[in-house]
């Protein structure tokens, strides 16, 4: 191989001038330090893998920043971050001060839209290019999106809207095959239409051809390509929506990506290109099980992650007491039905799938969906329990204020990564999830603070009638185990775990762990509250009347955080008293690791001790 | 005309037992009775009188309630009430205590499913169809939805559920081509293109012979179903999400209607039948303006809304002084953008839709989508004003929180409705919008007392550059009239507006009134607030430092809350005073008169007043 030419690329401009043999040297260098890098910092790494030449095209074709490359998810855009200047960065990916692992505007001229959750890149793809047309501006703005995102409805809004706007918006839409799960829905199955026929596999060598690559060849381009779309197999979902379709085209050869990016950036107009890749491209393992890959630990890449597994000493997590849990319930219980929108794996649903397929449904990336679904199951008098994260409940908002609790149904939410959550930073911190959902009427929430008790709290609130939400953190917890039975608590119920004198700590989940130790410097009382909503009363008032102060620990932003609820149920008592309160500052919380996140955010056991000692000197 | 049959029918089982004939008398009769009925309470005009035949239609074909009829948004269903056995209490609808607007669970068992917002009735009718076959059940599950609500993204994400779940599901495409704003987007114009060919006014007439009634016809049906659909237009947009397709037909026509509809009711599987409406049906007026006739206060059915001119007094509303802002501003500044969810109307747009053409983007009904279409414009350097109600931002607040607050982009949100709308009832009174933007970081959060305090807010939030919004209430203040001036207020700065002692009443909002008003009885000091986010903590601070309680008052869920955010902040303050959250009980609070409404709420000021003694008593 020739001397190393990713090395000498600290721009795009830097890869502009190269040529295209030059170009398939440097996409394979950049495949190569990718896997060296991601496999010392952990992370993402099958999309990656994935979109590693798509990648080196769109920079080499398009003139970025002032051209506009909009990712989806953002998982996907470490190939990006290497060939726009942050080479050197990659080992610091993910940690704290370091890079981030999706795209954020403060990182880089070259993000042009921060992301972490799914189906937003065509909306704000199409800002941009209406904003560009307003101000007369000739920019390019591309959006490129997964098969998995294009699932979710907010993706459809946006093709509803760009169809008709009359904006030049290029979509990519990198298809897979593949969501973190594996891939669900109507929509899959055209798509893999799409791209299955033989034709596909002629038209894939063919396309330069179609889309030719000189400027006196565009014309006839133009009308062979839509021959060659009938041909073929036209999109017509999308140019139903007003898009022109072109593809499906290999994502992987840079020889028909570079071209057909050429000619579409001629095109005016919304665009649509279908580029198939493999998620895992280049590394036999991940293209292997692409699932296992999509987000890696440290690993060795000749072992790949089977390495690991002897070093694995991994604690139970909370994910892993709820996966148990559900498939104990569902013995137990026939009613009982799962939905995930499109996380099987990181609810820890797998075992369930397997065990419960008939009552196990995957709806795709699709939250609003996955709450109404599970509200019109509860009509029916089935027991659904929806699996989301508590960031991805905030897609699910409305219709977990009008369908489920509105109507009082018996929908039960097994709410995952609440609470600081590490590398994956601000768009994955479950920051919001008690202001939220406590001033929605009729719900119940639970904060288990420990795997036992979220175990014993899953069944609480499964068994009571109404809706009800369970939160708990990413990780492991106290290492306590659940036992077998699927025992309940009572609701609206706390528990004295200290008594001490002075001053009550009141904890609302993990935290409680750190509130006891710091119980003992301060002989503070403490008591593991376990319900956010409905407060446990008759605790608080006997808390209060035998203490002059109160500290209330949440792992959620202290602005209608369930530390509000108890200074207001404390006033109503007409027993108001000092009180403090201990949760997320009112600033967003970047990635890294939990040790210093939660020092940034004031929650570790120093910043805490100090805190709690100036509330106590006044 | 024979003798009345309407009064006959108190159950739709008595529909099923009469002919064809006797069932269009039945539809016109309805639809009479239905402008008498709405003429005298106001309500929902149009979309009602386009769904008399449809409605007919459904509960004799179909074996309700055993079957289930889902209606989406639920504004045109007052036909489904009339024959459900509440024909009787139509003169009651959208009093307080009387009929809901919507379909509401508690209030009939024909009510399956309670709508208020859009979109939702495909998820929650495929939750019941997978119920059923859960269970063994074989009821019919019907979604009807307009054409206005396939535009969001919802809708979109059940379809692509249900297209490969496999479940016995019928969608209807009420299609009258409008949403409550004249309809746009791209899934207009496909459905425009399906329904304008000569073919679909050809195959209108011929449905009845396609989709044959005889049992021994229906092979052959199928058949020929498939080959008129390729001749008139497939719906391929459906198809491909694993629907099959039928229509469009005639939704006004029961001879086309039901033998359609009875066929379908044969066929397994997720199917999509496309009914084309018109709304305003049979009322000359509401037919030639739909809009005007969407939503109507009581009026004569001789003279139409227009005989209510002369009557009208109406003061200015909060809606109003937004729409004249906007268009000052636009004036002023050729960067404002406004952005609506297909409300024109409800925002307060039309003139500025009118003279700012080039900057005004109805989105059709997608508020994730415009929530982050305005981000993505924000990122461009634009200034984006996103009008949206309380309630509808619900939908966005996942967008919200990632693509706006946490890149702290430039966006400033109009959000009308905030607090008790009245009629329409808990899906539209806006009672959370504080609480859950109160835990987002970056976000300046405005409560205008008044009409010309809106302007002034709006104008001050626009001004700053980042993350605002203004909340105002449905309807009228207190008169004031907004000056022409552009004129800005400090951020983060309330007034005193009464000096008094002991107790000082903090006002968020329109409840300023009120707590000026009582003020005067307590001899209370009074704040106009004007924010909720940055507090002005400085005046909190002189307050507390001269007053021993405090009371604050907003038209929120008291649950994170404002008020929650005062008492921490004096708290933080080392200045706890007893203090007293006035705000809407954790409790939905449902449809009717306002004054009722504020009883039912204890935010009329005899019930204030009472709480207050008793607080102050302590």
């Amino acid at each position: 191989m020739p001397a190393s030419l990713l090395d000498q690329i600290n721009d795009p401009a830097d890869l502009r001038k190269l040529s295209r043999e030059q170009l398939v040297q440097v996409a394979d260098e950049l495949r190569l330090y990718l896997l060296e890098t991601v496999s010392q910092t952990g992370g993402h790494l099958s999309s990656n893998l994935g979109t590693v030449e798509l990648t080196v095209a769109l920079h080499s074709v398009f003139d970025t920043p002032a051209d506009r490359l909009v990712w989806d998810v953002g998982h996907q855009t470490y190939p990006h971050k290497i060939l726009t200047g942050r080479r050197e960065r990659m080992s610091t990916l993910r940690q704290y001060n370091g890079l981030a692992g999706f795209p954020k505007r403060s990182e880089s001229p070259y993000d042009t839209f921060g992301v972490g959750h799914s189906s937003t890149s065509i909306s704000a793809a199409l800002g941009m290019a209406l904003a560009a047309k307003l101000k007369g501006e000739q920019r390019q703005v591309v959006a490129i999106i997964g098969d998995g995102a294009m699932s979710a409805g907010q993706a459809f809004e946006a093709l509803n809207n760009a169809g008709v706007a009359n904006a030049n918006l290029l979509v990519i839409l990198n298809d897979n095959e593949m969501s973190i799960s594996p891939p669900v829905g109507a929509l899959y199955n055209y798509l893999t239409r799409l791209t299955s026929g033989k034709l596909y596999n002629a038209a894939k060598k063919g396309a330069e051809k179609v889309l030719g690559v000189s400027q006196s060849l565009l014309d006839f381009a133009k009308r062979a390509e839509e021959h060659v779309k009938g041909m073929i197999n036209p999109g017509t979902l999308f140019e139903e929506f007003g898009f022109h379709y072109y593809g499906p085209i290999d994502g992987h050869d840079l020889d028909v990506l570079i071209p057909t990016l050429q000619n579409l950036k001629k095109l005016p107009g919304p665009k649509f290109l279908h580029v198939v890749t493999r998620k895992g491209q280049g590394y036999k393992l991940a293209e292997e099980d692409p699932i296992l890959y999509h987000g890696v630990t440290r690993f060795e890449t000749s072992e790949g992650l089977d390495g690991n597994k002897a070093k694995s000493t991994a604690a139970l997590t909370y994910t892993q007491v709820f996966g148990d849990w559900l498939c104990d319930m569902a013995v137990a219980d026939d009613k009982l039905v799962a939905i995930t929108p499109a996380m099987r794996e990181g609810s820890g649903m797998v075992a369930y799938a397997e065990r419960f397929p008939t009552r196990y449904y995957d709806v795709a990336i699709a939250e609003q969906h996955a709450v109404t679904l599970a509200a019109g199951m509860a009509c029916e008098g089935l027991k659904p329990v929806v699996a989301i994260y508590s960031t991805f409940l905030q897609r699910g908002y409305d219709q977990l204020v009008h369908d489920v609790a509105l109507q009082n149904l018996d929908v039960t939410f097994a709410v995952d990564r609440a609470g600081l959550v590490g590398a994956d930073g601000p768009t994955h911190h479950g920051a919001f999830d008690l202001s939220f959902a406590l001033c929605i009427p009729n719900m119940v929430i639970a904060t288990p603070a420990s795997e036992l008790e979220c175990r014993q709290l899953l069944t609480t609130c499964y068994q009571y009638p109404g809706p009800a939400i369970v939160r708990y953190p990413r990780g492991s917890g106290t290492g306590s185990v659940p036992t077998p039975e699927l025992d309940t608590l009572l609701i609206g119920k706390g528990q004295l775990v200290r008594q001490g004198q002075r001053v009550a700590f009141l904890a609302f989940g993990g935290l409680l762990a750190t509130a006891e130790q710091l119980g003992e410097e301060f002989n503070a009382s403490v008591a593991n509250m376990r319900f956010a909503k409905p407060l446990d009363i008759e605790l608080l008032q006997s808390l209060a009347k035998t203490h002059d102060y109160i500290v209330t620990f949440e792992e959620n932003a202290v602005a209608g955080g369930v530390g509000s609820e108890v200074e207001r149920a404390l006033q109503s008592l007409n027993l108001p008293r000092r009180s403090l309160r201990i949760g997320l500052p009112d600033q967003f919380i970047e990635h890294g690791d939990m040790v210093n996140l939660y020092k940034s955010a004031g929650l570790d056991k120093d910043s805490l001790r100090s805190r709690i000692q100036q509330f106590l000197s006044y």
